[in-house]
This record gives structure tokens, C-alpha cells and sequence, in this order.
């Protein structure tokens, strides 16, 4: 990396790729972005986003669409894709990547370093969770609603230079950011919330939080959930908390009523990412020989809908 | 019980309660009927019948609607409706039974029996289940596919000159009646298949059962469903033979991939009998202290959507 600001490019530039693109830009970074169908929107106006940081709204410097070649290999390929079963997320990194190319995950759920890991074992790996309220009104046009912090951490652990870097990158451009040095145990505690609530939302056809929790059973099934949750992080080699599960609890009750992501994204006929919230899960209890019955059934159940 | 043929009323005259009026017509009885919405269709026209077993249409001696009073106490008051979650089924057959009347369940599902039971303690309660493939194609027009088989017992449990008499007339119409000391047994049997397949089809939005058997993870999540069940019958005082996993699998997998009658209601916007399959087996196994994390899971998620 040079002393010049760096490159960022980010694949999947929807509103959560967007956002951190904004943010980068802000932070006076070089920043690309890859876009599939709203190409021509974004060509034309750049993102535009309505935020209460202000305006954020941004042009990228490069523009690419699937199929192109990069201009100059960036320093952050950052993959903000949701992560869907099927999808080849590094066959959609590879033509980017250079050497000492930071491979950077903006994306939900477990286990979902892997693959990249795995395809790229000579680039850094920074893992990244979102926690921010922003979505796509209209083609290359975002809302910004609340929030904005990412978790960020080296993969599968630590802390090094490559995750400082990019970090003091997005507190310049006006975020903040938690470095951990065990990412992987953060992304084990969203999943105690998002591993019971979001699938079971979609088997409840979009069911919003009050109505899973106040449904006879319904609670008592979400801690029971949560625990099978917790039962593999400790497998896993992450023993979380055991009070997380009332905290958990508590603070849904503390927010009015909502449907989650995966809600929405059910209700919209939208893929839901199946396997990063809950197949994940459960393969590394089964890994380990964790029984986690609940999750399991939601897991066939909605596998038998695909 | 005169020498005379006896009158039997049906009360939920639908494919399934229409059927069976229309064999004990063919066994020389009086049979009446209340129906709901189809009062005009029925009256005019009889329930008319496309059948295996012939032209078997008929038409009730008397027709009634709610809030009407019989010209005479029956000697037999079928209930054959759906057993829906908040349906008073007393109330529904209380206009109609007088001293020595007796009560006949013509109706899916377990525990089913205790309300008509606890309500009329003085009038023998005859449970019956159908094995039949019949279905309603228009206001009073039925189509029997096939089958029509009764297993019909007293209960909670025995045999006695009512069911006797009953079964008498059924096979003098022209089915096969199985008479068991244990009909609850005989519901847990059903339960084994039922109570995994129909509720899982409704999950999956509607889906087949080989939909379900060969989703990964769904052959073995309805074999440890049906565990489940086997367990809770157990401790219910009615041990089941550990090979009906097996042959219930087996028999699923000869027959052509179909959609269940749950299914079939679900995807019709019709409701659906969760607490006779599904709530009431949980019920049970509850009170037993009997551990069923994959029923109850599906029975929040069920409820949830209500």
C-alpha cells in the first residue's frame, strides 16, 4: 500500500456495500464498485443516499459490471453480497484480487470466511459484521435509517495491521468500529439472536418479533433455540455468556415490534441466506456432535420449500 | 334402540360425514343431516355422489340448519366435522342428543374424544377413524375415490353392544368396519404418520411427501418425528411396535408422491386441524414430561402464523 489513500472496490454494492463505500469515499479513499443490474442507475447518478450523517451520496471511480477486468488491482476488494446457498463468492472475488489484495467480508452470519480462506490462502482476510438500518428505496438510491458500527477482525482470529489500517480508513470516513481479535466468536453472538428469530420468522410466514415472542410456546422455543445456539459456540470452542439469552430477550422487548431481514426478504421473494444464519450452525453441531433438534427442524422444513 | 331401523344425524355433512350417512341410508337407516352453507344445494338436490361403490347418492330424511331443533331425538349423532382449534363441539352437538343417544366421532387427530366425553357423561361415545379418500367437488357433489374402512371403538377404551350395532349397520351399507378395544392405540398409530407429515407439508408450504422424504435431512427428521410420537404414546400407556418407522416410510415411498389433507387445507386458505394432530400430541407428551423439541418447534412455528 502506498501513502497515497488507498483502492477500494466493492463487489456487491448494494445498500450495505454502498454505505461502506460512502464512508471510504469520505475517508478520501479511491473507491470502485462492481454493480450487476443497476448498472445504468448508477452510472448515471452515482449512489444516493438520504442518511443522518448527511450527504454521503457518491460517485464511484470506477465503475465495472460482471465480466469487466480491473483498471489497477485495489488494496480492499470488499464483498458486501448477501451470502445465498450456491453462490460462488469467491469466483466472484477472484478477478480482483492481486497480491496482498485484503479480502474484506461485510456479510452475516457464520462460518462464511471459509470459502474465500480457503481460495485465497496468501491474502488477508478481514471479516466484518454490520450493525446498521439502511436499504434500497429505488435503483442507486439508499436509505440510511440508524447505526453504522462494524465488528471487525482478522480471520479466523487476531488482530494485525492489514485490520488497523482499514479500520482508522472508516473512523475517518465517520464510523465506528469495534476491533476484535476473536471475530468469529462475535459472529457466534448474533447468532444468538439472528439464528432462532430469523428463520422462525420466515416459518411463521413474516411474522414480526412481538408475534413470535407472544405466541403460546413462542418464547419459550426462542430460548430454546438460543441455547442449541450457545450448546455449539461451546462445542465450537466460544463459550458465550449464558445470560445472553435473557439479554437477548430483553432487548427485543425493549424495541417496538419488527420483522427482521430475512423476514422481508421472504416476504419480498427475495433468497434468504439459509445456510450463513442457520445450516452453518447447524453443520458445526453436528460437527461436533452437539444435538440441536430445533434447529434442525427449521432447517429442513424450509430447505423442503426450495 | 327400537326394533325398527334406527335414525342416525349427521352433524358436519361434508364428504367425510355425507359418505358415511349415505352408507347407513343404504342400511335401511333414517338419516338426517345439518349443514352450513350448502343448506340450499343439499336441499334441492340430495348429496350427490360419483362412487366405486355405485350410485350412492342420497337425500336426508330431514334437513336441518343451526339454530334448528329436531322432530326426534336420534338414536346415533355423527360428528364429522373438522376438529379446529376454538370450535365448541359440544355445543354443536348438544341440540341434538337426548337420553341413550348415541355420540359418534367420525374425526381425526388424538385426545379428540374427552370434550364430547366430559359433556355427556351418561351417552356412549363411539370414536371412529376413517380411512377414506373422498372429497367435496361442489355444493352437495362428492367424489369417493377409494377406501371407506372404519376403525371404530368405544371410548376411552372396549367394545359394547352400541359399537356393535353401529358396525352392524356400516357393514350391512357396504364397508369395512375393524373393531378395536383400543381405539386411542389406534390414533397413536395414525399420529405416527400424521403428526410429522401434515404439519411438516404446511411448514414447507405445501409441500408433496417426497418433497419432504428427500429434502437432505428430511427422511431423518420425519423418522425422529415419528420417534417422538412413539415416545410420547409410551408414556401415554400405549407402546407401539418400533417398526412402524420403518413401514410407514416404506409405505409412503410405494405410494406416488401426493400432497396431504393438511397441505391440501393450507394451500386452500382453509384452517387446519393443528391441535387434534400436532397440539394435542404435544399436550400429552408434556404432561408426560416426555421431551418432543421437533413437534413443538413445529407447533410454535405453526401457531405463530395465526
Amino acid at each position: 500500500m502506498s501513502n497515497l489513500k488507498p483502492h477500494a472496490l466493492i463487489i456487491g454494492a448494494g445498500a450495505i456495500g454502498s454505505f461502506y463505500g460512502a464512508i471510504l469515499k469520505r475517508a478520501g479513499c479511491t473507491v470502485s464498485a462492481v454493480v450487476r443490474s443497476e448498472y445504468d442507475a448508477v452510472k448515471a447518478h452515482g449512489f444516493r443516499f438520504e442518511s443522518p450523517l448527511g450527504d454521503i451520496s457518491w460517485k464511484p471511480d470506477h465503475l465495472y459490471k460482471d465480466g469487466d477486468r480491473p483498471d489497477s488491482t485495489p488494496d480492499y476488494v470488499i464483498l458486501a453480497t448477501k451470502v445465498l446457498p450456491g453462490s460462488d463468492r469467491a469466483g466472484l472475488v477472484r478477478p480482483w484480487v492481486g497480491e496482498g489484495t485484503n479480502i474484506v467480508l461485510i456479510q452475516n452470519g457464520l462460518d462464511i470466511e471459509r470459502e474465500l480462506a480457503d481460495a485465497f490462502p496468501d491474502n488477508p482476510i478481514i471479516s466484518c459484521l454490520a450493525f446498521i438500518a439502511v436499504s434500497r428505496v429505488a435503483p442507486g438510491e439508499i436509505k440510511h435509517n440508524a447505526y453504522g458500527r462494524l465488528v471487525m477482525g482478522r480471520y479466523p482470529s487476531g488482530l494485525d495491521d492489514h485490520c488497523q489500517a482499514l479500520s482508522d480508513l472508516f473512523v475517518e470516513g465517520g464510523i465506528d468500529i469495534k476491533l476484535t481479535e476473536e471475530v468469529v466468536r462475535e459472529r457466534w453472538l448474533k447468532c444468538v439472536w439472528n439464528t432462532p428469530f430469523n428463520p422462525l420468522s420466515v416459518l411463521a410466514n413474516g411474522a414480526d418479533t412481538y408475534t413470535m415472542l407472544d405466541t403460546p410456546g413462542g418464547e419459550k422455543l426462542v430460548r430454546e433455540m438460543m441455547q442449541e445456539v450457545i450448546d455449539a459456540a461451546k462445542a465450537d470452542g466460544y463459550a458465550l455468556p449464558p445470560e445472553i439469552i435473557d439479554s437477548n430477550i430483553d432487548g427485543t422487548r425493549k424495541m417496538p415490534a419488527y420483522k427482521n431481514s430475512m423476514a422481508l426478504d421472504y416476504l419480498n421473494d427475495r433468497p434468504i441466506e439459509l445456510d450463513a444464519i442457520l445450516g452453518n450452525v447447524v453443520a458445526i453441531a453436528r460437527k461436533h456432535g452437539v444435538p440441536v433438534p430445533r434447529l434442525e427442524t427449521m432447517l429442513a422444513a424450509l430447505r423442503m420449500r426450495a
